[in-house]
């Protein structure tokens, strides 16, 4: 069935202002929002797309959060450090070979949070070994996956792959997210599968420098660099116009492909 | 194993030009390319990332396609329709319940490519029930999503569900890309399940300011619309720079959740 | 002489931080910045490019101002409106026809930001008729042209010209910056000179829709339309990036010419 | 008067198609366009905006073309390099202190495109000394600036500044177009009057990393860096939307100030 159940997470998006929400509702419990306190219990058993009310009598509406509604808009997501945009989640995608089933090498877990998205796409039979050298970090990143509730297809290693390798072999796709991913280039070669990508997620072009001629030098080819972004379209019928502020930047995603 | 075998698609790259042709790989046949002649023969067996010679000697290397590779740069593909575009697709995934296990529905199949890659992300379990109201593009994509090789999680209907409805209920997702989406609207709303979402495709303002009318009558909830676009980055490490020319535009992508 | 000199505006910049503030420098005073005090007498007599010292040491760089540096970094500029910014000023001389020498109608002269550029690029000899219909706002106009020192090239009205027409006649270019700009593009046709320009600037595509349907029966020619927006990049030459967040939208640019 | 004067620039315009050409109208001579002929008889002496027919029929729309129409459309100007765009023009404008009277030193005047611009604006007492090291690129740069009819405020010198130095001094802005910018940093500081600001338009990020480098041991302050880009909108009101494809990328321009 298709009810609310307790301990799912939830987003609650105020009705006229587009504001939202992200929590968890464990049975028996009060949520303090900026509009007014709301019972869970009174969430729980609801249908996805149901309005309830505050007890100042805001109208909230409850859905089953997108995993990017999860992580930007909640109280459910730690962050220990910047995160890959969800953004730039899908447009890896669209250029890539991460899919249902892949086997992927995350180095630089971060946060988690596109650790998250990677355990989502490669469902059911799919694997992400997600690197993270800091093990402060690799405790929230633990942590965030398990409040996220996405399938336990990750394990993190709390290990620096430019100094002990990748233990991994024959991977469909290593993703690099770290200050220094021309320190990574060798090890993602031995990792990867013969014409499997390499995809690296770099905010400099000071990074995009020394990354090129590391990549050239190590018999990756065909590298595409792609620098994204979008602008919101306020969705007023009678005001259609794109909003005056957003974030034009996050990194570069640069992709390669390991040749013999 | 994971060498090239025969009737696989592949993909070819010039060594130094970049440029590329996906084929399907018949036994004992010559590709002829700009480059000169290959023998099949001498691809079947390679492990991608393999460097094989034209008989003018130029150098190309043979991987396993993307799918955005076999739409856009192959004899694969055949266009009937204007096709949602590559990048869209990611970011659409980004920001959508648009997950392995799915069940979408899809107005407006055109040539096929989005089924195309819907069908990889729903895998091994979600459906594309695909509507086309044109018998002819409907053939088309038929025939092309057999050559793209992609799980055969689809169903194509020769109908238009602005007339006909849509016969599939309690579904995840329905997306649309036909010239006047707010005929679907409400249709659309009694296909999805309570909390799912409806996403369209629309090239142009006029089509967003009726759209966003009926989606205000007809209980949908949390419009986003976004206007998407990207630039390529020459990857020379002596020159990086942003491409001159770059496709700006395609549509803008309308999110909508349908509210109770 | 290049000095500084009394009741001059100048710009002062943080030689760390890079912030700014733009004062007029009255003899015998102290200037209150966010980093200390500093007299006016330790700035009048300097060159443009002398460092200053507050009284808490901090370095500040003297300039003389350039106008957007007035307008959007000062005590010298007040907002009764949004503006037409500073990056669209320039678009709008490439594209245009306004030159020194200019004589230009402007309707909706608002806090008369582009009054100001306006008057800067027309010397010595063109002119600007700035309409305001509202009384209070043509007064705070007239108070920031004063104050930001541009040359005395214009003329402030108080007046609709939708409901009394526009005075002038065989003028080069009307610009118009209101809510309604179809309410104008009659007038403006017969203020024209033949062959002359009629530029808009609105911000939803909603006043596009209905501003074309009006230029299109009016004997309007030409039209061009600009969405208009850049990104600054850091200037780190250890980390040149774009900077994460901006402003990249203001107003769409419509640009047409008068048929005869 | 404002008919149209033999010997004068003009532009036609497709009626329907909005293609453009832009001719010099020489007396008793035809002009051969792809809608077919027209006599410069026919033109001389019609106002701008006029409407005139080819032997086939076609409507074109005569006017006194804009500087960037004379450059981007016509049979005026000759391109013997890459040009600053006309877009890039008007941002110079809007961040610089290029104003009517300024005094400018062009280094790489190339075609010549931006020093005709720029003679517009400095008009009726500036001046624009444009050094271009290559002779023959000069010759063209000045028989470009007599066909566009600008106004004589400019010398053409046939001069490396990075060997030979800057002539003039004490300069309003030094605007640098070539390839290797940091070698005119020491030299244009020389040359700047305190306060002046040195503009460089550069395409790639290596260059940017470079003269980032030398401006910062040179004192030169307040270092802005703007990646600039536009769409331009489709101005049919029945479907409002931006053009597919465009040039997103001309280069990058940086603007600093000299410091004491």
């Amino acid at each position: 069935m298709s009810e609310i159940k307790p301990f799912e997470n939830i987003v609650l998006i105020h009705r006229r202002k587009l504001k939202r929400l992200c929590v968890n509702v464990k049975p028996d419990q009060k949520i303090h929002t900026q509009w007014g306190v709301i019972s869970t219990n009174d969430i729980i058993g609801k249908s996805p797309g149901s309005i309830v009310r505050t007890h100042l009598g805001e109208e909230l509406v409850v859905f089953r959060p997108l995993l990017y509604e999860k992580i930007e808009h909640g109280r459910i997501f730690r962050y220990a450090t910047q995160i890959v945009r969800p953004r730039d989640w899908g447009l890896i995608i669209s250029f890539s070979n991460i899919r249902p089933g892949s086997i992927i090498v995350e180095i630089g877990a971060g946060s988690g949070a596109f650790t998250a998205f990677l355990c989502e796409i490669v469902q059911p039979n799919g694997f992400v070994y997600a690197y993270e050298r800091i093990e402060e970090r690799a405790k929230i990143a633990e942590e965030n996956l398990l409040k996220l509730g996405v399938p336990k297809l990750y394990q993190i290693k709390v290990k620096d792959p430019s100094v002990d390798g990748i233990d991994e072999k024959n991977v469909d796709t290593v993703f690099v997210d770290i200050p220094e991913p021309w320190t990574i280039v060798r090890v993602a070669y031995e990792s990867l599968k013969p014409g499997g990508m390499l995809i690296c997620y770099v905010p400099t072009y000071n990074q995009i420098h020394r990354l090129l001629i590391e990549l050239n030098t190590c018999r990756f080819f065909d590298i595409k660099i792609i620098d994204h972004f979008y602008r919101e379209i306020q969705a007023d019928p009678n005001a259609i116009r794109p909003l005056l502020k957003s974030y034009v930047f996050s990194a570069f995603i640069i992709f390669a492909r390991k040749i013999l």
